[in-house]
């Protein structure tokens, strides 16, 4: 999607991936290495003008030796902060931006504290390489605390569970002369630890909230020096937005974008990292986005759906694979909820109802 | 364009192209061969579920072979009903659609004739191969037209000279179980006869003038069993519309859809000859399109510009050569002419201006 987005405005793509037959291969010029292969990485710093990443499990090491040699964007500084999810949540704190409770958790002897601090129910993670809700489980009481340690430890996070009212994620790009432009706050419906349906604009979301998301994405950005698009995920509980998490990178919350913005989050990425100006997106519409997981459903009748675009990432099918997604525009926010009901029936597994509590997420 | 719009959908392209180093590269295979290469037409005939194209000089006998073996769309009886203006102009008599007086020319015996019915001053025309205002001289006397027929001739057609208030182009698509969309009046400004500028929705554009565009395509695709994006001329001249030509093909006027609806003629192209169903196109602002022609503008500058959205193709500059556009969208027309006229300081030559006569075109 960067590339669809990026080859208008007159680039080239080259992808260093290492599964086999990527789609990338359609749009550029695939590297078939892993991430930390010395000779991809020596072509790369060879050939390329600028590098960027959609993934944040990028090697450190291998960003370092790239930076070292050509614009790697983001920085690596960003990287390093959301790769691990206790360095993450001590930056909220430091820039100021709550969160839930969290402690560290290493060792049985740090339970009684760790756990003092986030109560129970505690969500213990891991805090490095979870994703989609794996390396986590919700722990109800000391003992099932305990368990989760022994599970997944060391190097853990426990946070309060939150029993949030919505989850919203804030998209905001900043360019590499410091410019800062943001989306509307999406609203997140996840299953399982995967997400499954964004709305966009959130629903009944004041302008203060709105603004209050951006300043927080502000704060972060310019502490970091970030150049391209910053996801981060909040939770709204009384009024309140407190930070899960953030990704250094174009999010799945913002593939509404495509369809339901005059410039996507992709193109803005493009334009951060390659230097351009930034575009303030003008968003004229409701706009909904449904994740196509595991299975495919029949094209024909997606795209028979009023208002519905259809971008399929060309993945062979397996369970629980993100394999596209579904966009939906239309004038108002009943014709788009109309048309999510029929996409859902196209969909395998059951449409999303907001969660009571916290996903583990 | 047609490859970036279709590969979200689940297609792969290839391309038949004479060129070298075809822009199309990037998003595909290119097969490199002229139009009538028997090789690579079997290589066609023999690879792709669908061939479709984007230029209408096509040779009639390739669209041919290739259509006794797998779809060709739009149907070639559409290249045929294109490729000879005098055909194209009889069957917009034929099916009721206005046109300005026009008469064939092929010998001086035939110029008393063609000029009583087409009238001074006269635009004479090949009939064949013609675009972008080549092909054609306006005749203001009998003498310039037996000069015309001297230079362009045998093989003419003469039309009388419209004076018309304004151009406008629909784009209307057609699916291949006959169902119709289609989009907005767009205004167009040309410039020694290369489309400059396209407004759209046309400014000021009456339900019933919208309404009786979409019929005459209507009744075009339906006569020719239609399936693609199908883009008429059409001049306005005292509330009434008059064919001037049509092109079977996604169209230059309807470059602006990729930003200013939320679907854009090519993926309507593309879902059309892929046998999906239409899109029903949403505009939910106005928008415009400007052609860079002959100089590449900074991108900076370009994208720095308020809704501005950057489209290259990719193309090495020449003079007269288009090599991308610029769209605009924003809330209401005096933004979008805002940045148009900021856009126009950053391309090389004069901005159009809308033309007092018909442009020979």
């Amino acid at each position: 999607m960067l590339a669809l987005e990026g080859i208008p405005l007159g680039h080239r793509f080259t992808f260093l991936e290492p599964s086999p037959d990527p789609p990338a291969a359609t749009v550029g010029t695939v590297i078939p290495a892993a991430y930390d292969d010395p000779g991809a990485l020596a072509r790369i710093a060879r050939e390329a003008d600028v590098v960027t990443y959609e993934f944040e499990n990028v090697p450190a090491a291998s960003a370092a030796y790239l930076a070292e040699r050509l614009p790697v964007l983001p920085p690596p500084r960003a990287l390093g902060a959301t790769q691990d999810r206790l360095a993450e949540k001590q930056m909220f704190k430091s820039l100021g931006i709550p969160t839930a409770p969290f402690h560290s958790l290493d060792t049985p002897g740090d339970l009684a504290t760790a756990l003092a601090t986030a109560r129970l129910p505690a969500v213990i993670k891991t805090r490095r390489f979870g994703y989609d809700g794996k390396g986590q489980i919700v722990a109800r009481s000391p003992a099932e605390a305990a368990t989760a340690l022994d599970t997944l430890g060391p190097g853990l996070i426990a946070e309060q569970f939150i029993h949030f009212e919505r989850e919203l994620s804030i998209l905001a790009v900043r360019s590499r002369d410091g410019r800062r432009v943001s989306y509307p706050l999406t609203e997140n419906h996840h299953r399982g630890g995967i997400l499954r349906a964004s709305y966009a604009p959130a629903p009944g979301i004041t302008p203060a909230l709105q603004a209050r998301a951006a300043d927080f994405a502000a704060r972060i950005m310019d502490q970091l020096d970030y150049v391209g698009v910053l996801a981060i995920e909040l939770f709204l509980k009384n009024d309140r937005l407190l930070a899960n998490e953030m990704a250094p990178r174009v999010h799945n919350s913002g593939h509404w974008t495509l369809d339901g913005a005059d410039t996507s989050q992709f193109e803005n990425h493009i334009r951060a990292v390659t230097g351009l100006p930034l575009s303030a997106p003008r968003v004229p519409g409701p706009a909904a986005m449904l994740n196509i997981i595991g299975e495919l459903p029949d094209p024909s009748a997606v795209t028979a759906v009023p208002g519905a675009h259809l971008h399929l990432y060309d993945k062979v099918p397996q369970p629980g694979r993100k394999l596209g997604h579904v966009n939906i525009t239309g004038s108002d926010e009943a014709t788009i909820r109309a048309s999510a009901e029929q996409i859902w029936a196209l969909l395998p597994g059951e449409p999303p109802v907001l969660p009571a509590g916290r996903r583990p997420g």
